[in-house]
């Protein structure tokens, strides 16, 4: 599915470009695995897209959450106005940006916001299945919609985000019935919980998962059981990004656990995949490891939205410029002897 | 000399945006940082400006480097012709770029590169001193009129770059006499040098230091015994840069040895100093812990030229545009309960 000889052709070109071989470190790996991905020897990233996928948790009513769910709404109209942290990250890195409403409690009252609303929102997965199969597969199918929109709009990196009060609960749980592992370990204080409300979350997730038994392999039963319909609608944008050859930059925790649904859907999804930055909460490192990714950065962020991949951004904008560097020959610049090593 | 009380401001004031309280991390901490140096509310740091200061060292001639000493000049050539990687990174981070001759060993013909000569390389301090005081006075200033300059023109972040075979046994030589740390926890194969050459370096260092007996907290000192003379300028422009209130990101090894320098001349310097990339080189973990600076990014780097200073420029950038976010008030949004913790 990945161009390898491609790869192999950047690889031998990046050790010709006027600087030590290898002294570029990651910024050299990147280059070669998005030529791989796209197929181009002179790939790029940009304009990169930003596509925002808001919904809300019925899980929400267990008090999980720092944030009353209004919150969710809120700052899906703060999206469109331009005031919340993805936007003045999404305007530096000159990216495309798009909201879409996949399962706001409320209607929102705005032309700006996308409307795909599959539900207004999950049931609460403690009492009961968050959505119905159908309503899971609708939410991927929304997501996948978009993500090609915004492809034939010519974006070349897609950084998928979300917002939707109590979502780090309902990842969590997903990551759980995925990952096997204790929810203490992957459960933290998220977005600054009080101790009850965390004890609240592991007894929940831990209820939950004794009571439904998701099918840690089967996305779509996962998404019925737990949620969210914005995890849903990133899983599918993703893998409308890997059928296209565009490469996806991860956001923290939320966005890898989409991830790992995408991968579940389709295996060949992470191969598109580059870790923007690693989050605060506790997850995410073991849901990195599943997925065999590296962050690119590592600052304490812990926002959501598609920030942290915001953010990283033009660290994979500068890999792909790197290989407009001179070469030794073209430069007229003596080659060392560690060209010889 | 920082305002600290415009710091404070800023500070409150993030609480206020919409995003739950510390979630951008470490972003935060520089908008707060840039904001005390700069005594500026909502600050920029756009356009940034990239400086370097090219000069040649006579300790190449003990085989300390993996590239002949022509590729100083060469690489001279290359900058002012756009085709070095710190070319293509300034390009992307919108960056004045300029590159100054302090010491190349040669005539360099190219009206395009500044020239501020202070002698024709140093000479080999495994043998004798490697300049005069006066020289390095000269450097240094070299160094603080050129950052000047730049700053006049509009720049409102300073990185300073630096080329020169041979540099990065110089930078070990000076990091020794200052840190007084084993010379064999500090000098690692750089840009790839053999074994032996390693051995070579470590070796021509002690030997040096025995002789020489620079006194560590004298940086004219230092700088006349070891050198170089593209380090006493890079020293020179930071001065320039914190007397300005300009910010300076650093770039790796040897720029953070000019760090120490700086910081030997005048201690308020390294307010206005972020670290923007962890190089490879293990001497650099040495050389930032005694500037008590932790790196933005760590991407295996270690080029120099400014290069992991330029890749480090978005995050800084994107710390400053986040404070032009909408505040919970602004937007209508809903504050959480961890604002009251």
């Amino acid at each position: 599915m990945l161009y390898e000889q491609i790869g192999e052709e950047v690889r031998n070109y990046i050790d010709q470009l006027t600087k030590p071989r290898g002294s570029l470190g990651r910024l050299e790996e990147l280059a070669i695995d998005i030529a791989k991905m796209t197929g181009e020897r002179f790939p790029s990233v940009t304009p990169p897209g930003v596509l925002v996928f808001a919904a809300d948790h019925g899980i929400a009513k267990e008090g999980v959450s720092a944030y009353p769910q209004e919150v969710t709404a809120q700052m899906v109209l703060n999206f469109v106005r331009g005031g919340a942290a993805i936007n003045v990250f999404s305007k530096q890195i000159g990216a495309t940006f798009s909201v879409v409403d996949v399962g706001v409690a409320v209607d929102i009252h705005e032309e700006r916001v996308i409307d795909e609303k599959v539900a207004y929102g999950t049931n609460n997965f403690a009492n009961e299945q968050a959505m119905t199969k159908e309503e899971a597969e609708r939410a991927v199918q929304a997501g996948y919609r978009q993500a090609n929109a915004m492809i034939d709009h010519g974006i070349r990196c897609l950084i998928v985000g979300e917002m939707g009060i109590g979502n780090t609960t309902t990842a969590s749980a997903l990551l759980a019935a995925i990952s096997g592992r204790n929810v203490a370990e992957l459960v933290g204080k998220g977005t600054g919980v009080h101790d009850e409300a965390l004890k609240r979350k592991r007894d929940v997730i831990e209820r939950t998962l004794a009571k439904h038994k998701p099918n840690a392999s089967d996305a779509i039963d996962l998404l019925t059981k737990i949620g969210g319909l914005e995890i849903a609608a990133m899983a599918g944008a993703m893998i409308a990004a890997a059928e296209r050859r565009i490469p996806i930059l991860l956001d923290g925790f939320i966005c890898t656990v989409a991830a790992l649904i995408a991968e579940r859907l389709d295996k060949r999804v992470v191969h598109y995949m580059i870790a923007g930055h690693r989050s605060q909460e506790p997850g995410h490192r073991i849901a990195l490891e599943l997925l065999h990714k590296e962050p690119l950065v590592d600052l304490g962020m812990r926002l959501g939205e598609g920030s942290g991949a915001a953010v990283a951004f033009p660290i994979v904008h500068m890999a792909t410029a790197m290989l407009h560097m001179a070469t030794f020959s073209s430069a007229n610049v003596a080659t060392g002897s560690d060209h010889d090593e």
